[in-house]
């Protein structure tokens, strides 16, 4: 089985993260220096590249957007949660009903940004990983490692066996997300926007956290609240690393 | 002049934040218990609601997604700068080269939710207030202190010359965001994707600083960092007050 990428930015990332993976390169005919700098990179990699019409990478996107190139590439390997390694820095980011792909795409990329060490989803309720959440997520799905797991509150409960301190965020939580410790391996529970965590998943969680809103507007957009929660995180490891060096 | 507010959560804020400004509401006739409790919402605001076929909201949205229910309504009232009130608790998000109205509104809506206190942009460079940008900002921007400006660079030097504390964002950003006393009045400048804040711009602040990103991709979006950079803002005021408090 292979998949498709589509568009500048996420091709190009899927090249620097894993050129072993791509097995041709499509890009459209005469159309300019951007994509022929792709292209040469691609070579560069040892990347097969063939030029094409417009026309033809139409065709391929099937009504996609692809700026004038696509990649082949092997699916995306998805790292079993018995495997995945906890330690010290371990910041998993678990999506929660994250239907739609582009919101899907959108919280890979902030998380990823963010330095979760791996993207965690259950295999129903969640977005399928299609070429729209790669293109959302501008690449960075290529540099994450992936947990498809099949039920979220068993996954976070393996997870908090193992020493994870499980957070799940809501606008209603009791706590202030910033009030808790969280300088040990953590994980942020991310629900979608309409629906939030659900139930069962966010009594998996030993804390269910809120992030501060003081404007008139309840509901962040799941990409933001997640991108915050994982600051958050960064940034209480960044204060004590820094007060434990003086 | 009037403007056009499509989709549910747009039209649902206008009503809650500018029911004077709102001169009509057009359902979709037949259409479900959320639109129908949308429209008793609007006629106990004494808003004149029509029940119209869905062909009719089409041509009224003219391309837009406009859900079964557009509103009419007054111009966007635009705060001018001069009297924009400086206190201890400005927050100022100023938007610099947002030219996509998929993200202006985004980021609008990160920066209400966040707690800004008046959102500024310049009038060349920059989306114009759509209703896509409406839409964007889930009904944000109703609620929002909104200073157009004619150029980014003056304003903040009249904001800075008044006492406000002007950072702009930046991945290459000598200092960290977090490193800098944000607790009193304070401008955070946010720019497009692509190109950053631009050079003028950056001369007029008295900072550039970075977020923390820690993983492999550098850019976040513009929305997401923006929000990031009002939590921070926001983190150290209430840490600030805790600590006065105690």
């Amino acid at each position: 089985m292979s998949r498709k990428i589509l568009g500048i930015q996420p091709v190009r990332e899927a090249i620097r993260a894993r050129a072993g993976d791509i097995s041709r390169v499509f890009i459209q005919r005469e159309a300019g220096p951007t994509l022929e700098a792709l292209g040469r990179h691609a070579v560069g990699q040892s990347i097969e590249v063939r030029e094409v019409d417009r026309g033809e990478l139409d065709r391929m996107a099937a009504g996609g957007r692809h700026q004038g190139v696509i990649a082949e590439a092997a699916e995306l390997s998805l790292t079993k949660l018995a495997t995945l390694e906890v330690t010290e820095n371990t910041l998993v980011a678990a999506l929660d009903g994250v239907m739609d792909p582009q919101n899907f795409g959108a919280v890979v990329r902030s998380s990823v940004a963010l330095g979760a060490t791996a993207v965690m989803w259950p295999e129903h309720s969640s977005a399928p990983l299609s070429p729209s959440a790669f293109r959302a997520s501008a690449g960075a799905i290529e540099h994450a490692i992936l947990c498809r797991v099949r039920g979220l509150p068993e996954a976070i409960e393996e997870l908090t066996g193992r020493g994870v301190t499980a957070v799940a965020l809501d606008a209603q939580g009791p706590t202030e997300l910033s009030e808790l410790d969280l300088v040990g391996p953590v994980a942020i529970v991310i629900g979608a926007e309409d629906k939030g965590v659900r139930k069962p998943v966010r009594r998996a969680c030993q804390h269910t956290a809120r992030l501060p809103m003081t404007g008139p507007i309840g509901s962040l957009n799941a990409s933001v609240a997640g991108a915050l929660a994982l600051y958050e995180v960064q940034r209480q490891r960044a204060a004590r690393r820094r007060a434990a060096e003086s």
